[in-house]
């Protein structure tokens, strides 16, 4: 592969693209296809945005997608995490239906296609790495919840509002009298029948014959058969007249390319939402491509991704689309029904394009519950109690995170959850990292092993004190180094040595190589000689370029036992 | 020793109090208190506060560290980086010369000692761990500079200001042509005798028969010497007249002690500086007092010391005073000169009380450009470009948040310098630990070692992958574990089994764990099975809270060399 196929890798699978792929491609974006229609005009009420504005993001990303991403299945859109984000970033600058809104979301979109492909383009996906799984599953699943009982009012035919769940449940009790009676009927109704089809459907389809892949696929078309059936249901009944609110005319057509308006004030206020939207959305498609890819050996470049995902949402930014990242549903199905390069992802977009300039007039009469019953089957699996058991049992630290992060989001509003959360992972990672484990060791009788004094029969001289540091050494520990060994020391006024044993220590930054400077510089003027043993080869060559070895008080062993041999030898000839 | 006795060391030692250490500590403390009335005055000037604050704030936080402080040396008081701080914090929310400016430094040691307590109290004295040693070293260089560039003004008479290196010299450069010559020649006669006191008087006492100690305690007396001599001459010279910005009359008396205002906006203004200042001092503070316990074998006890500092500044902030915290060359004084006790604090604190009630109408005669060049002597030791060297030379990722830090103090404030450092050095840190160094490892011929394969003459199966990783498995490095397995496995078709050799791992978070349940998962996918060695006990104690060993495709091996016999023998055997 070539370096110009590494960045742009249609090249690399383009020119070997043959009929019968084609084929394959072509019968999973029919079936893509149909499930992203409903799921993008959901998801951009999610948003607050005008339903056409899900189609848009659905046609342009996909095509850039295509051509910069790596994943051979990943189908990229609107998502649900993303489409509240979006709400709750815009919902800030702007007022929801005002030409400002939308142009707020197709600026957030460009921020963050533009952080995205700056990120690839200087390899800063580790800054990903700073969300944590704790983290991001909590956030999920507060999300999760957030959405459905936001939808809740589409659901009731009440107004309300808020971005934060006593707002929202607050907004809802107050406004519950005025249910629409057809409104909660549709409503329900959907929500039983995708219940039903999600969880029934599949094992009679079975019954009568269908293969699995087939009858799964079936499944997956519940919310357009809900579609189709409530927009009958409108029409016959006129229902519209009831009181049942609809999704109403969508202009008919394709988004006109325009750059959005780049005010510096909005930069500054959707900056940190712009970051946040990015780094999670990226998060949870990059998972997924890597689930896919896994099944298929197949590689997914880490950032190549970044400029893939980022490149969809500049796409997303300039045909009045908001921030798009890969679906798990849709990516799921789409590699389910055969496809087997991204050109799928272009033909996705052609049929959402079709759909956009023939299918909306039929969509005016759309009741926006059935939307929100869309949404709310759709996010209530990602909420995973399980997930927070099993972090409880495993770790209370990890919890700690992902409990800070679940009631950040549910009560403080999304931004602050995840910057909570990820604040109190690194907070909770220093302390943890800095008091490392530090065991008093001594020689195992008749073997050349050092083991803990505390856990094992071990031999000890009593002028030696031999300490083993389970850890690397670094700025958030070495302050604790300098003190726990000042402490030994002090507890055995007979010790003579101090044996550093550094078989777990893989690096010493400069902090640490200050502290143990200071530590050789005080155990000198206590008159105790200070000696590492078997430091790492890297770690010593980086050591040797300072002076502390010039002024280091004792020895570097090769091994602990070649440092206990020694200086007992040499104490018996002292003695 | 009970449990009063460690919030309240005065309990300790103070029954234990003899005649003999008291005359120790008494002469200790009036070669302190000499020292400390230049110092105090000159501090108070560069905080841009009245010259008595300086005294304030040298006499109740000396008693109070006296009765919670651990340090049996530490000497508190006003020092030049936490003035500087203090300068540029209460700046931003107040003019100087005004008494707003005057109850926001109070407000300032109030908060910052209300943060040292409760750190002390909740023991988050690891909180401190934040500010890395290149990022301390190169905030407290910059810091030297820019403070000897603000005092600049001062020796030459003339007005100016500013809280960055551009502003200061931007300052200076346009009104360098209103220097007063009278001024001038005060400052630069004084800056010479100060230097000549530091570089040439110790060997010129040594010479005339002093003890090596009592010579370099009368060397730290220049400052007195300069300070009288300038008084002298103003007054003989009548210099006020010709244009000598003078100290002017100073308040005779005691601080009346009174609570700072507390506005709530002020109190949000000035809580991340405080922060700042908290953290700065505090380890400023505990590394010297490190330093001098061990050249006697005692211990300091971090968390008490967060008490000690905290309660030293809420002292403070109840006495008209300002931040304050453990000075260097005070305390080294403090202990050459044969301090004992805190006792010699106290009697510190008496002398500067005495210094306040009777020496100040004596200092209304002293030029500001005095205390500017102690000022520019003192700072200038701060400096140190020898460390800036030594850092480049170890390691470049140290070196870049240490340069991050002095170009951020100096160009764009003494806060943003610091938290740039900060926020540097942790996605450095992270960056580092996102890609842990994994090895591919084989068996040394005849041995139950594995090393490296690229580094030794080792033998490997082909249907073996053995993968040791040398980190500590948690969030920042899950990403890149899956990322990097994934690529070995699809570099090697004929894989069959991977084990991975957990004998440097010490801790296996949530994330990590994830990473690997959904490495297990891919594996199986692709029809490898994953095994584990090498273990240590309490990750392996840990991981079994989880479902993950359930789900495992191999095996947990107590050795890597018991793993690859196992998996040999039952290649062996289906073969």
């Amino acid at each position: 592969m070539n370096r110009l196929a590494d960045t742009v890798p249609i090249l690399d699978w383009g020119r070997r693209y043959s009929r019968a792929t084609m084929t394959n491609d072509m019968v999973a974006a029919i079936i893509v296809t149909i499930m992203l229609i409903p799921q993008s005009l959901a998801y951009a009420m999610l948003a607050g945005l005008p339903a056409e504005v899900g189609l848009y993001a659905s046609i342009l990303p996909l095509v850039a997608y295509a051509v910069f991403g790596t994943s051979r299945t990943l189908a990229v859109g609107p998502v649900a995490v993303v489409s509240l984000m979006t709400a709750s970033a815009i919902g800030e600058v702007a007022t929801q239906g005002t030409p400002a809104y939308l142009a707020a979301a197709m600026l957030l979109a460009f921020l963050s296609g533009a952080m995205l492909m700056l990120m690839g383009l200087f390899r800063l996906g580790f800054i990903a790495n700073f969300l944590s799984h704790p983290v991001i599953s909590g956030f999920i699943t507060a999300s999760g919840l957030l959405i459905a009982a936001g939808q809740l009012k589409y659901l009731f035919g009440v107004s309300g509002g808020g971005h934060t769940l006593p707002q929202i449940i607050g907004g809802l009790v107050e406004n519950i009298g005025s249910t629409n009676s057809a409104t909660l009927a549709i409503g329900t109704s959907v929500l039983a029948f995708l219940y039903f089809a999600r969880l029934r459907l599949k094992p009679m389809l079975l019954a009568i014959g269908l293969k699995p892949r087939t009858a799964d696929i079936a499944t997956k078309a519940g919310p357009v058969v809900a579609v189709a059936a409530t927009i009958l249901a409108v029409s016959a009944f006129d229902l519209g007249a009831q009181g049942v609110v609809l999704v109403g005319v969508i202009p008919q057509g394709l988004p006109i390319p325009a750059l959005p308006v780049f005010d510096l004030e909005l930069i500054r206020a959707l900056a940190v939402p712009a970051l946040l939207i990015s780094l999670i959305g990226f998060v949870e498609s990059v998972s997924i491509a890597q689930t896919l890819a896994a099944k298929r050996r197949q590689r997914i470049v880490l950032d190549q991704e970044l400029i893939g995902i980022g490149a969809a949402n500049l796409a997303s930014a300039i045909s009045s689309g908001y921030p798009v990242t890969g679906g798990f549903a849709r990516s799921v199905v789409n590699f389910d029904a055969g496809a087997e390069t991204p050109a799928a992802g272009i033909y996705t977009a052609i049929g959402i394009a079709l759909a956009a300039l023939f299918l909306t007039p039929l969509l005016a009469n759309l009741p926006q519950a059935t939307l929100a019953a869309t949404i709310i089957v759709a996010v209530l699996s990602l909420v995973n109690f399980a997930v927070i058991r099993s972090v409880w049992t495993y770790s209370k630290v990890d919890f700690s995170t992902m409990a800070a992060t679940i009631l950040g989001t549910l009560f403080l509003g999304v931004e602050i959850g995840v910057v909570m959360g990820v604040v109190l992972s690194l907070l909770l990672h220093l302390y943890r990292t800095s008091r490392p484990h530090m065991a008093v060791v001594g020689q195992v009788p008749g073997t050349e092993h050092f083991r803990n004094i505390d856990r094992h029969q071990v031999e000890t001289s009593p002028n030696i004190l031999s300490i083993r540091v389970d850890e690397s050494l670094y700025f958030a520990n070495s302050r604790y180094l300098e003190d726990r060994i000042g402490t030994l020391v002090a507890e055995r006024p007979q010790i003579q040595h101090v044996v550093l044993m550094c078989s777990a220590v893989n690096m010493i930054d400069a902090s640490a190589l200050d502290s143990l400077e200071e530590i050789n510089k005080r155990l000198k003027d206590a008159s105790i000689a200070l000696h590492l043993s078997e430091v790492k080869g890297p770690v010593l060559d980086r050591v040797k370029r300072s002076r502390f070895l010039d002024n280091l008080t004792g020895q570097v062993f090769l091994s602990q036992y070649e440092a206990i041999c020694h200086l007992t030898r040499s104490n018996t000839e002292l003695g």
